[in-house]
């Protein structure tokens, strides 16, 4: 099922969207078109994607002009082969014009996050039940949107933000003189109701962090041999997640070693945008 | 010269950036870290980059807290080999890991981004003067940052928004009925400081629009043959731009065609962010 | 054409506006005024004067009450004559009363630009083609309904801000060492999309502008003579600003220099507010 | 004494003004100025004027750059001679040119109400205790400066919203039946700590309102002998306010009335920039 | 009559609960529940209560989905006996109940305000004209709520801010060199709309209060006795508020002095939240 | 541990409490107070409390005034007798008496559920583990402050916000169709990182969450009795929290059933604010 994206917590972000782009006034489009004029155009895949961001899509056009009316012709998560009519909007042709570029550019960015993660899930043999999850490295201000758009790809979300669960990494260690007392110490501060994740670098930490208690432990840059390895000793006792070095070539490697999760950040942070293109109807 | 980025302008994002990762605290940091431990860390180059966002780096820490000191050793715009230290930042160990995402997060697109035009501008053969330049498909938010990122790359800046320079594209052509009439509307209304430019898909087309006196005709989607046709006729008569259906491989034969600059949608839609780490010192 | 005024753009001001006037209540309406008593008002001039503001006023009573109706007399740009209707609203007593102030303090400003604009283009001689235009010499937060205004008054616009278009006063100039290199170094680095205009103060200095391509020239506090000679030097190869101590009596004979433009930062800074009240009909 | 002025009160305002002009950059100093080059300005009175808006100023500056340093040089209220030096700033040649426009507008709208407010006092004959005030038709988004920019010129203020004194108008009059019935409504409601004021607009709503204990009556739109008989009548049972048709030369017969106060719409609404340059120093 | 609460108003303080609930989704609810289900839920009282807050109740529902049906069944102002439905939401079941904490915060609280308020005015003997205020010891951020609270259970208010009455207290005092001096003071520079407000701790400060002409006298923590003649001595010449030492015991004994007011800082700052429950009719 | 408390997380609150309190100034102090004023205050417990909030006290009087200092005597957490002096601010008088009662309703607030939070944690028999935590009933905008609160009364936090933890309830069982589909539901929807809750009426219910493998129970309202059976049935294989009729005089009763937390919403819901005044020092 897809999360809800409530107006309240997108408008901040298209607010922010549209003002850096309209602040001054749309002068191309005041000058050549008639206040009057009409319009109906639709948003199009040119490639085959994975659909994402049609709640956005519509609320950019709603607060340049509520009068707009918008259609969905895909849910999020649907594939869309290139020509597909994805979204359509019909209103004022001043306030398609002027919401154009906005409206692209938030669900080229979450369709192409969609599309990427929808690659890497596909990459996961048949029966495994590894999940590929995204990290914190999301594009600054758009956090909701990317975190949405790796589940509309099929993916799954790790923690929102530093204060929905407890991650300790190799600092926190330091400081705390070790795993199993960086561990003890999240376990005695942390609200019951978070998970406590250690990341652990080698098999001898991982010991440790499964000695000390912990829910999850990340297994960082590990070889697939030792990922395996340290699968097997956690047997259940701790979720596992695979991070860093990841490609899409070896998701297929890594999760046949029965890692539960492996965490790609490139998810988010180098992805290509899908080409999504808005037609306008001959009038 | 690169642009000034002021507070008043950074703020609202580097806020907007920490609060979706902190407002809920970070409950690792506070368990693991005493208030009072101090910590120096180093930004550093994991690959050959060129650096971007200083400022944007230092905000990010300064806003969490105004305690923490900030060192740029390379300056925006400067190339790091891998391991090179780009910026430090000393004070209180929990400021400086709460921080640590957010502030990655923006510098690490950001040199992406100059990484990426860098990569375009050397495509350039030598002596033609043919700018690389962005376009309005930036990230929403960040616009900002992404076209002083590009700048940072050796690249340049198209219009800023809708409201400073004109761009008619094919549905303002189309409502004006034909390019000349596009071109003399616009004029009549514009700010005499706005520049007109004109998207044309064909020779006729630019025909059209340099006998209406377009300042800038936008090539868009042609054959090189075409294009160097059309700048052929331009002739000085009009600054010439291409658009559509650029690559890297593309770059040396588009600007030997004596083209004056060629928009890429890629420079900020679809970019590979920069691998840059923040490593601790050993206390 | 006048430009369109979306409520993106809006709302921040009016909601200002509002909560200055209306964030602690309005102790008297709540007091005598039933929260069931309707009412219907009509905004009327109470002298000669040019309409601007339709969409704000309307704006301003939507934010306080979503369900008042508003209906424009007149449009923005229209003369209306002493005790002519405007505007009218109808809905809740309570929301009219507490939304009345607001709603006039900015539609009493708009128009009284519209109107002092009129006068200036007024005075511009049959056949002379000269813009009036507005200045960067507005008041704060306002901008946007002020250069709207100047267009609902049949002027036109100077740049929006600081980073719409280039225009080199003389402390650029100084650093730079000259005008010439001072437009060079705009053309090297302002986007291709950017005029540059150069404020020049004599005929040496125009000159050089000249020679060095600017775009537009600032003809700044010259006499009549002086300007004529400027423009006549121009001769079509720069748009040319005339500015500084500009008067509504000077008008007639700056236009017949030829000169293209001529801005007058009065129009925003030194207006006196339209005279317009709001009538509310027997119940 | 005049008021504080708190960033915590300002730093809205002029965070709006500077983006308005600053969200895209000052491409014309990006490209002339270095970053480096340091500059010392004087802002210097071009006309008599009275000083005002000194906090702003500087505030300007300051968010732009906060090494930027103000010096006052004369303090608001102070009366400035043409030429003379009110504020000198010193710092980044590039934030001093950024931050000039947004640091003029403030300050030369605030010392032209100020101005104007002294020429208003001034009027007043010796020995005729009554206020100029100012009223709610004031800029929106600036009604805290415009205020206290009034205060800077020697008047005083009227109440400063909605809710923090009642004003009993026609339309309030109008719902409850009556004047008497209004003012007691009012005081039924209002808070102990808000005085109550009535328009009336003759002498019968005078009577009516003095019977009902009104602490101020606003006589509007009176005649001078309507005016005088009107004060006789209150002989210091409620204070007494003149508004409506107010003219600078109408003041001194007003003021001889012996009325309390001159209510003066056209000291926010209607007035004139003062005269205000920033000269930068040769280096 | 009730004060109007406007969406104006409202919304910044229901966007920032909202937010600080919502920002990262609500994870159970979107695992949970069909984006296509709907629901009906009832508040309902499960105590006596005085109901408070509907504006705001509803205005939460909208905020999160603008399609949410919302109906009163009580008044703000009546009283619920357990049991009673105060209002009804219909619409999707995700929006329910992902608006239902944060409506049922502010509801809780603003009933429970209303509901202690209730309780102190009912303790007011029959007869006694003295009015039970509140105070600026109000939760921040939410003081205009809370003020329409005290309202709803038959309270009245006091100053709503620092800028829309004086109240003169020990500090002020001191720093003029006396009650009387410190009166002079503020009736020199208040506006003519503000009452002038004196807190005096005893009848020598009393009578220098009065000599100087205090509009309000603060009677601040004195026995009943001493009240009792200060009210004698004030005499109809200054209105009279107790504060400082007040329990809902000694109600009864204080208004039997004739004092004219009673401010009650408990009324904000120590309450009890009413119990209200959202219950969901079974489909 | 204390959490930290940082201003980019504090400062929107503190800004909207000066903004309440100050947007029209203080009549008062700007009447009866030099500007040049110096003073000196110190916040003094006047009874027995446990301190909390000098971060918050300290950042109101630096967004008035950043020049005011500040000390601490006394830290969160920490227990102040009855005249203890906790913090001390020094500076402008006008800024410290323009800040006081927003400082103060803050301070008064937190260290009222500090002290309350303490009670509570006070009643749990020695050598017994249970936690006494919070809930979200927290007032809107405040949640963040009142946390870290009932973290300085020694209690614990539950989960944060709707985002960052499941917790299923009854409305969440009904609409999967038992306890157990539910819990199935949300461990394939949520992130790894969160734990799972479930609510349960009653035992029946209880077995079904354990065997679905619930992270932690809800037990709400249960007698003890039943508790210590739920608690015994647990038996480690589930975390145990205890809510809905809990009274200061159960929690006792309610440790002793070996329950591993105890949520109790009067925490934050219900409090009396802790009485903290500020002492002026004579000059």
């Amino acid at each position: 099922m897809m999360p809800s994206l409530t107006d309240v917590v997108l408008d901040p972000i298209v607010r922010l969207a549209l003002t850096e782009d309209l602040a001054s006034g749309d002068v191309t489009t005041d000058a050549c078109i008639s206040p009057n004029a009409r319009a109906h155009a639709d948003a199009r895949a040119r490639g085959e994607i994975v659909v994402c961001g049609g709640a956005v899509f519509s609320r950019v056009f709603a607060l340049v002009d509520a009068s707009v009316k918008f259609e969905a012709k895909l849910e999020d998560g649907a594939i869309a082969k290139p020509g597909d009519v994805i979204w359509s909007v019909e209103g004022s042709a001043r306030s398609l014009l002027m919401a154009e570029r906005a409206a692209l550019n938030f669900v080229q960015r979450m369709s192409g996050i969609a599309t990427i993660t929808r690659a890497y899930v596909a990459a996961v043999p048949k029966g495994c039940p590894t999940r590929i999850i995204d990290t914190r490295k999301t594009t600054p201000g758009l956090r909701v949107l990317e975190r949405y758009a790796v589940r509309a790809g099929g993916g799954m979300n790790h923690r929102d933000n530093l204060g929905s669960a407890v991650l300790i990494k190799d600092n926190h260690v330091a400081a705390c003189g070790g795993v199993g007392k960086a561990i003890e110490r999240a376990r005695a501060y942390a609200p019951h109701t978070s998970k406590i994740e250690c990341e652990v670098d080698s098999l001898v930490q991982l010991d440790e962090a499964l000695a000390a208690g912990a829910d999850i432990v990340l297994l960082d840059n590990m070889t697939t041999t030792d990922l395996a390895e340290a699968v097997r000793r956690c047997n259940g006792k701790a979720f596992t997640e695979a991070s860093g070095g990841i490609t899409l070539a070896r998701i297929g490697e890594l999760a046949k070693t029965g890692v539960d999760a492996i965490s790609v950040g490139a998810l988010t942070h180098s992805i290509t945008s899908a080409d999504i293109g808005l037609d306008f109807r001959d009038a």
